[in-house]
């Protein structure tokens, strides 16, 4: 079940690249013939962003459809390896092919992206690797699904299902301890407060009012292993800002439970996918 | 003016981070006082997404609303420099920081990476390097602004605005000659017919059938000379596939028209942007 | 498969008609009933809009729905004869009846109106009546199908889809050899330039700056056989402005390569048609 | 106040045309001018559109934007005659031409129709002239109030603010006396009972059932003026199908009180408009 | 066949609960299992919204989904008794359950409430017992449907299907009779006039000015009867405002055509409901 | 500033009152009067939806448009005190009475009904009040914004923002321990869980497996107390099912953190509002 922010999105994509009609297709074929896409990795990848190319080819489609995938969200996949099949009108398949495929390389080059940075945990249970909020707008349910496929797992959402108390709120609070006090009377008692620091003033603030999340922001590998020293448990830690593969494996014994990382989503690049159309009806 | 597509995009970007409300902030501001803010490029990059800022925030505000951009699309804008300002309630400055970044700081990262290409020309005329259609669905008239903010220049926008007969319409239609006679029959006066070769053969065919354009997919830079000596003027020549920076330089004076390059967008990473929150009550 | 916009216009227009409810059918029908409707001409007519009665009935039904079309768009069809036959509920075939005629009557009216000025030609291949975008605001890619249905071809979609420099622009730029060169510097490789000229002086600065395409607005035609002897096939020419069917007759071996008739769709008038309901269950 | 069905049709009327961008203009227009276009009548007519004219306008606005009617809604109008003004960036006033003048253009020949027909009424009460439910769809609202700007008055907006038993219902419920009976037991007490009859059978049927308005359906002068000495008052009677300007002049003293004219809409035809641009910043 | 605001305010009560994900049920869930949900009445009550029920489940089902109603919209129903049974994919039945529930627990509420009121005219055609526009915003339709599954009758819908002359029209227009004369020219022949009374002096105007309904504003009893007795059934007589059910039996007899009762939707509670949801693969 | 569907259902909801117009209002007033509303208490209440009346409003007002509240969202309000003023046409005002007075009857009503069961606290700070998910479809978010204007506080928003295992929930997992460990593997590291229980064996599996919420399921107050002994803090408890006024004040001082109660929104009934319209122009 695609969230009604997803739908939207495919259809307006549908829309963006079909407008008025598909003027090559339409004057090419004239029939109501039948046909089968195969979608096919061009290279090795983690394969998320299988429903939106079923969603897509639902919407467009008229009459019999039909979507067999040959492998699951999560998969790895290597290059020349069917992805899945697609069944339609010819012309449809024609009409929807860069759509799929741009959601399926997009969302799978995140998928990939994530894999390996994941792989670098060696299967530790600690510390985990979530996502952030820089996604892609409109995307944001995608590309956190593309994440989960990857291996890691999700920060939340967005504002509305966590707390998270960054600088400029801390700045207009005046400190740590008064944006903490405010937002415990008004929190559901289902929900933890984070909060960002920025330096050891600051998370011995944090600590004082009970934060149930620290989040360590653009700090050194030395300050982390202090910061883990001081906290000695009575909060989660996450580390943000910045990480690359690098400064993850230097942390992966630190001690934090949390590694937030943006460029799983902001700096993946598309996979190599194509698409191969053939008529049912010779 | 924004086209109905871009607009329910930007919409849906805000109700997937929003929803139902911003906690943290809705805790800890309470009062109705004005704010401004401003975005900061943390890195040398080139403008582009400053109407899509806009727009955010034009949505978000309720009563007073100021946009100030302190730079245009397509500017080179260094690290520590303000790009926008923006004056609005400071819990609606809050709510909508991540979404407005989000989108300036990947339709800045497309323009940056374009500018890169573009810069190898060393402002030539001939070739030219245009986009393809892989973008990210929902923002495809986004994206190509970036391009051209960039410094490029756009291929179609999709399927609706110009020809482009490709391996698999030339396969259901059993070859390029009648596929290019097929299209010539129904297409609008107005409209050039470009097709896709793979081979000499191929080629010989598009000449024969008097196409417009010729784009050469996937050949070696030896074939692509080749080319422009078969073609002799005769029809533009477009070079696609997996265009790399070092490619683009080999072929700078190779005779084509055209060189498009699907990594303009879907390979481009987000640039790396701040934004700061004031109140304006203080 | 149905444009976004057209959808909407469909769903809009069952909405309009039927709103909170068919208090007459409502009151009259109770039961589940199944029924089988007709659509018949009461006047010789050529079919267009076939898609639009299927879709607005599918977007009523509940459970089966059944639409068979007795002819194809473009088809002439005499008086008495059944265009097509939809099965659903009986109350459902009430609801939608005076919505789905609403669209096929104004459709099938244009691709009338068109046959009868393509029926002058005789066959010929050239000139080429085209349409204008003097069409029903929401109702552009329905309007441009009932004139391909009535044998006509289209002139571009919308503004998006083709360079058409007008009087307006003319006078803004000062001229149409700046016009022209400000057009040629941003526009895409697939994409003709055509532009409007009143007079000797204009045509000859539309073939100085090459031009693709001419349209001689509102000419004589005595002017017009003078502007292909000054042409002599460097553009093709266009002839458009206020062309009624005796005008037609004189331009057929005037040389002239394109003839838009706003007409086709701004003056057609609906045909007559009536829909037979009767109940399944008797 | 503009209904949500006529806002959404204005709507996806600029999307089609407009879409992705409006590439002529873009071209040529590169500046922030402003600018002013005026509205010209080429033939005489009533006015009707006005509205819709300043919400296509308001929604292409960013900025400043003026609307100045020199007229309004059923005005006669001569030609050469400025209809309104609109102030507004030059490049939106451009864009928003063809769908701001497509609007008027229909309405407007609406309204002029209907003041044709309503003319031969020479000012009396009775009887009225009334229009019917074949309507371009989507824009049933619009055209309703062209025709009331063109003196006439509006039948039932839809299937749900009156009763009418037509030929289908009567059929399916075996009668004309159980169907007004079905109808009596749902309706509310606020509406009025109408049912169409073909002959004086049913006539006879539809006065013993207390129907409140008689439709009299296709029927000859001589049957009319034998309908009306049937009736004597005791319900409102409506001549209806195929009402010519002849008909309509036969049928002044007949005594019957509605006469209802589905050309009114149907067969209007698009008056003769131009809008006229110029810079406001020589 | 759901009018279209009804569907766009299901489909939007989906998206509120369920958002960017059920994260309990995505947890717990992970197969693509099947299974089977029975609602459940804990309390007598009167059925109604069990279409509600129906399309929501229909807007988050894939592939398979059935829906069986155990009875029907007006029905009494005791407690434990089944209302109606959904088998769809287990994950589904869960996501949907509470929204379901809502609709269902909302309409019945009105419904049982409704029949309270009716049950006390013991089978009188006279008065009739009718609803007001004193209804959940964006549940009109829905509420009107609940209050006839309840056994009472509909006023008008909207403001666009029925006059009612008020309070703040009348002092507007400076009296009853000029209000009434207004309307009396612009409405159509289809539709009665109704007007607000607050004492004798308005009622006498009413009358003379041929109001068809009378609504009689916050009388007593005693002038109720003595307003029965001045119209003598020259107007139909309708009793509005705080009518509670001991004013409802006392005016019985009173000779009043119409008794509207607002508390019939603004007063409503919600029954109580429950969901009993089960595995189908066991 | 609304939220998405805030808004959607706000124009639906001014679509389903005025529809294709208000023809009452726009018989009687032909001009272009100014006019000023007054909203007034008839009944002491909880103020709640000023938010809504003033959305409403603005989109029904073309030209200058002004709301002024005289009190605040939760504020008490003696009857026949001014709530708020509305400035704009004499005609907008009446077509949005309805709809305006609808919003606030109905969230008032939720906010006085909340302040009920509040004040029976005393200004305790523990238990806390929370509202459940059992609210109006589509109304979610505007009726725990009157809860909390009533001085409750909310509990999870939806089905995305907190964990609640549920009795259904635990059927299909085979227990409270699985479902615990499912779901603390998949959640994000901000969410509590919170399960729910029947009895003394669920509470001792939910407190085994570290549930950091429990919710007693319609307990008695001697399970209750006795839950809240075997439980001793190591996790938050809310009692939930059926609270009245009656249990409430017995459970004061029992112990328990949390208590809901759906009967805040599912069971409030409007409060009694009038809207007072006068010309500003005599």
């Amino acid at each position: 079940m695609l969230s009604f922010i997803t739908k939207t999105v495919i259809q307006m994509a549908l829309e963006e690249d079909i407008g008025s009609g598909d003027i090559t297709t339409n004057a090419i074929i004239q029939s109501n013939e039948w046909g089968i896409a195969k979608i096919i990795a061009k290279q090795d990848l983690v394969v998320s962003g299988l429903e939106m190319v079923q969603y897509a080819y639902d919407c467009l489609s008229t009459g019999i459809f039909e979507f067999k995938a040959q492998c699951q969200e999560g998969d790895l996949v290597y290059s020349d390896q069917v992805i899945c099949e697609i069944r339609s009108k010819l012309s449809t398949l024609l009409k929807g092919e860069r759509t799929a495929l741009n959601f399926l390389q997009r969302l799978s080059g995140i998928a990939s992206n994530t894999r390996e940075y994941v792989n670098l945990l060696h299967n530790r249970s600690k510390p985990i690797i979530v996502d952030t909020r820089k996604t892609t707008p409109g995307w944001r349910v995608m590309e956190k699904m593309a994440v989960r496929a990857g291996g890691a797992k999700n920060h939340r959402m967005g504002l509305y299902d966590g707390i998270l108390i960054k600088d400029n709120h801390i700045n207009i609070c005046g400190g740590i301890i008064p944006a903490i006090e405010r937002v415990r009377k008004h929190i559901s008692h289902l929900i933890k407060i984070e909060v960002e620091v920025e330096n050891f003033e600051q998370l011995a603030d944090a600590l004082s009012a009970n934060a149930d999340v620290i989040m360590l922001d653009n700090m050194s590998i030395d300050q982390i292993h202090q910061a883990v020293h001081i906290v000695k448990g009575k909060a989660l830690l996450e580390v943000s800002g910045g990480v690359t593969m690098t400064h993850l494996e230097q942390l992966l014994d630190s001690g934090v439970d949390i590694i937030s990382i943006g460029g799983l989503t902001h700096s993946a690049i598309a996979v190599d996918l194509s698409m191969e159309i053939n008529s049912l009806s010779q």
